[in-house]
């Protein structure tokens, strides 16, 4: 459009992007590397290129694959819509309604995908190069992926759209990058949302994932990156977030809610912090540190836990029981600092039966630091169970989250160090009865009690 | 432009943007709705579209009204300065100045209304639909509203430009909603900056609202929302940041600085965070909690309350006073972590007279949950009282931020637990001479002073 | 283009942007003041502009002067790569690269530069105006800044390009201003990305600034400013962040890594907070509060300090030794609460020879409130020093990053109080060893050790 380097790929000579917007952008990429084909800046160099997504609907038959540096990718629409109410509401109601689907610049995801393809080949966009230097640079922005429908998982589900599975991916880098962003987007519907490996300084700013399998994970190894201000929430079998084997990665400023089976998980992830977020969950398991996670910080969270309000969702969970911790730990030399942590149940629905739940759960590792922590736990409100219409989903969730008067006191325990783990630091996390620890092997301070505390201090 | 769903105002075949933008953008949603009428994507579907502003000064005289999903409206400048310092300057000046009003993509909303007409009725964007599913994903990104003016309130004032009235609102919407985004704004000059009912992953990121009489209310309720990274800051009468029966709203990132009746005011709000934020205010109250707010937390903030410097505004403030408390709680379960707040005020400024000033302040609920909270009250530095002329504006500002050598310590209680407030926790936010509690119905360990603690922990 | 406030950089009609976008942004900013001469915005008014630059290689010989308020520049991709991993990869392995240089919308410093050049005029874009009002709104985003190359600083070095030195900044802000932003933009190889003076509602957002001798830097004065959500990591002699005489400052949600001779470096700021950020770092000093910094929030912070792995790099340092403090600071009043600072170091490295490093050193003022901090130290790993080319950067520093397994725990002292500071408070931030304060001076509660602290409390 205003210069070679600018693409709107309405305007693009080759493919119909209604038809099949990855043939069209194939197509764009091809072009932009018989163009720039020399280092020499005097030549034109290498800068790359924006390829430009007006608001519409665009199906994609064909693999987006991406072996360029700075390809920026931009739409004006993030055009995020709930289909889990949708797909969950009478389809003889749909007639009446203003629209369907999500919108904006939105990406239709309905290739056909085989039996027993690889994930990979299931994803809209492919990012892959070998050599050096590392891709680097491309941007994703401002428009909608959208996977349309799960799938029946082979099990006969009689619920294949809330199965979360349908084989599609938004985003998946298969090679190592630098200096990514993926900001503004609505990724919906899909198996996976972003699926990235071996990052370095990424960011991924201010999106919309939602409603996938899972919605953002970061596999192999990476570093020094930002995974920040975003609104997530994966389906109940998948992550909300993951990490492996990654050092300084920052989570901050998220609003995470439901389902996901966790909130967080990192396996083996070192010296990173999740600071400043809210997390809404349904299961226990929402942050999970695990096989090593070592010297990370968790501070001035807000975690929430209660039990899913919405009917067509009640019969699914993450398989946890009430005793594997909201919080669980593994490693050594972790803070978990200044949090927030609520969890609302009704006795009747803890597992096992009549246990106490565990919020913090440390089951090995030592050095860990667990300071400054308000544990609130109270049994359920009778909550309204309503019908699975569109609006009741928003006035039973919210009535739910206000559901906050006359509620009972429920008996947790807010901290658990197993002996298999010592040498840790508990304080003001729990009173003398709310933490099972051994006092010998780790250190340990009450929240002080009335009257309690007043003489300790004399 | 460069396909059917993007519009540039300046192009479009009805109305005259420059003299009202409200009729043009009205026409072209007309346009949108006319071309997109099936929910079918092979017919095009309903993927909404964006409408372009370039800068520009644009009247609004006709309110836009927004009942389509997936609509953009973008500019490229949020165009802010200062309306504030020009109307408290001499007009005599004004010849010599640059410039004299905001700029960038900016609206003028002076659109005539009528008295006593409804609130919404003086919006320059109402959005609004009935039936399902609720509206989703309009964004509002990059340009300005300017309300131009506030004007006497019916009391005959002197000083209408300092009213903050004026019966304007930037964004309302009235209808409960989903995945709306509001991004790199700038409002100035509006009674009301953004007024939303409903809300629900709401995204209120990167904007600059200030100098207006409110400048973020949530309304009725909502949840699971995102107030992050602001600039803000409402006048003396009205809030910065409002919400009411609200779940999940976190707030980080924002620096909210004056003046605003209050920073932030949550009333009946639960399970929300308000964390890594930066206030500064001019009154008592400037964070309040009240009528049942539940499990809140408030967590690594930095809260600085002074007297205001600027002589223009000396007169006006919240009507306040020192007892009330600088935090002000009312409900059960919050969480109160990890702050740092300041107060500096000359003791003859004190109200009432020869009061002790309180800083954190619970007035009723239970379980509330105060740690580690370093408080500093210090005697106002003799602050230079500067003429109001523009430049001395910000240079009063910044000396009067600056001052603080050869400040004397003002006596404090740091934190005041009202005798209808029990089962509460302070620990480390004050020491024992500045908390008022009762140690036999609330848990207490006061910070330690020298030489104490030592002793304590033998 | 769309209208007269829009320009297109390549469709401009003075100059030829790719020999020099200097002297066509010149001439636009020209043309812009030739049109908008009045403040009746009847007449237009004075909206400002945008001037876009597509993705391209854009030579700049002529310095940017924007002297107008509401000019934003903006481009389609921050195009940043490492050169600092090519300037140390054999350029015999160049041939095989698939591309050399940064991209995106990209602008290559290269005008001459006089010895003995002031700074300014080492500057790609010069904002300065003097009068009233400020100037306002003036916004940069999503553009690439290329230095090009560091030079031989004059004293012969035989490595040029890793002097962190040329003369050069990105954006250089001469003169008071108000609500600019710089948000999404790519800067490297810069002897100074950032530099502004006498800032007001500044917002610093997202942006990649790195591989610069500094990267942000505010000067003179300022107030109630930003810098959030960036990736930003300078050469070991300058500033990744530096401000002074500021308040109100709000830092937070930014990863910072190495090098930097400090991640974050204070003087003479007051009432404002550093939190929720990620800091890495190879050298002592990484966050320093000096000259009367006072009534500062660090809180929620990860800090981690290693050695520095990467072998062209390894004869650098900023010169402090491991006595210095990792954290430094010098004022009244601050509060450092709530964080995980990690440091692991061979004993062998650890200068002067066998001293026990310090952590968090009080060296003046009185009144710091210390609590809550989770200090981790252990001896470093054997980490693999793997030759400097490409690839083996990421993978050595991901392994040292993650190379936390057998490693031992390392004497430190977590906290000193020097001599000359007192009245100072500190709290579970150390055992009753490893922290150096005069207890009778000073309030310490040491961090309780297993089997003590369950006796403190009876």
């Amino acid at each position: 459009m205003s210069s070679n380097n600018y693409y709107d790929i309405t305007e693009w000579n080759t493919g119909n992007p209604y038809d099949d917007i990855g043939e069209v952008i194939n197509s764009i990429i091809t072009d932009i590397k018989n163009r720039q084909t020399s280092n020499d800046v005097n030549e034109g160099g290498k800068p790359g290129a924006v390829i430009y997504i007006p608001p519409g609907d665009y199906h994609l038959l064909t693999q987006v694959v991406i072996d360029i540096s700075y390809l920026k990718i931009m739409g004006s629409g993030h055009g995020f819509t709930s289909s889990s109410i949708r797909f969950n509401t009478s389809e003889s109601d749909w007639a009446n309604w203003h629209e369907l689907w999500p919108g904006g610049s939105r990406i239709l995801v309905d290739m056909s995908l085989e039996d027993g393809a690889e994930e990979s080949a299931g994803a809209a966009f492919y990012i892959a190069r070998s050599g050096d230097p590392r891709i680097s640079s491309v941007e994703f922005a401002d428009f909608c992926i959208d996977g349309l429908h799960f799938v029946d998982n082979g099990s006969g589900s009689h619920d294949p759209e809330n199965s979360y599975l349908n084989g599609k991916t938004g985003i998946y880098i298969a090679s190592a990058q630098d200096s990514f962003r993926i900001s503004g987007m609505g990724l919906v519907y899909l198996e996976h949302g972003v699926t990235i490996y071996n990052a370095d300084a990424l960011a991924i700013h201010n999106n919309f994932i939602a409603e996938c399998g899972n919605c953002i994970e970061l596999r192999e190894s990476g570093q020094a990156s930002k995974i920040t201000d975003n609104l997530i929430g994966a389906g109940y079998r998948g992550y909300s977030v993951y990490a492996e084997n990654f050092g300084g990665l920052l989570i901050t400023a998220n609003n995470i809610f439901p389902r996901g089976k966790s909130s967080v998980h990192f396996t083996n992830v070192v010296r990173s912090s999740i600071s400043s977020n809210r997390f809404h969950s349904f299961y226990p398991g929402m942050l999970i540190m695990e096989n090593g996670c070592t010297e990370n910080l968790v501070s001035s969270n807000h975690l929430f836990r209660e039990r899913e309000p919405w009917a067509p969702m009640q019969s699914y969970n993450n398989g946890l029981d009430d005793l594997y911790g909201l919080l669980y730990i593994s490693g050594d030399n972790n803070s978990i600092i200044a949090n927030h942590i609520s969890e609302t149940i009704d006795t009747q629905y803890i597992t096992p039966t009549g246990a106490t739940p565990v919020i913090i759960r440390v089951v090995s590792g030592k050095g860990n630091y667990i300071s400054g922590n308000h544990i609130v736990a109270t049994t359920e409100a009778s909550k309204v169970q309503e019908a699975a219409d569109a609006s009741a989903c928003f006035s039973t969730q919210v009535s739910a989250l206000l559901a906050t008067n006359g509620l009972e006191v429920l008996t947790v325990t807010t901290v658990q160090i197993e002996a298999t783990s010592q040498q840790n630091t508990v304080l003001d996390s729990g009173t003398d009865g709310q933490v099972v620890i051994d006092k010998m092997l780790n250190a340990f301070r009450a929240t002080p009690t009335p009257g309690m505390a007043a003489e300790g201090q004399r």
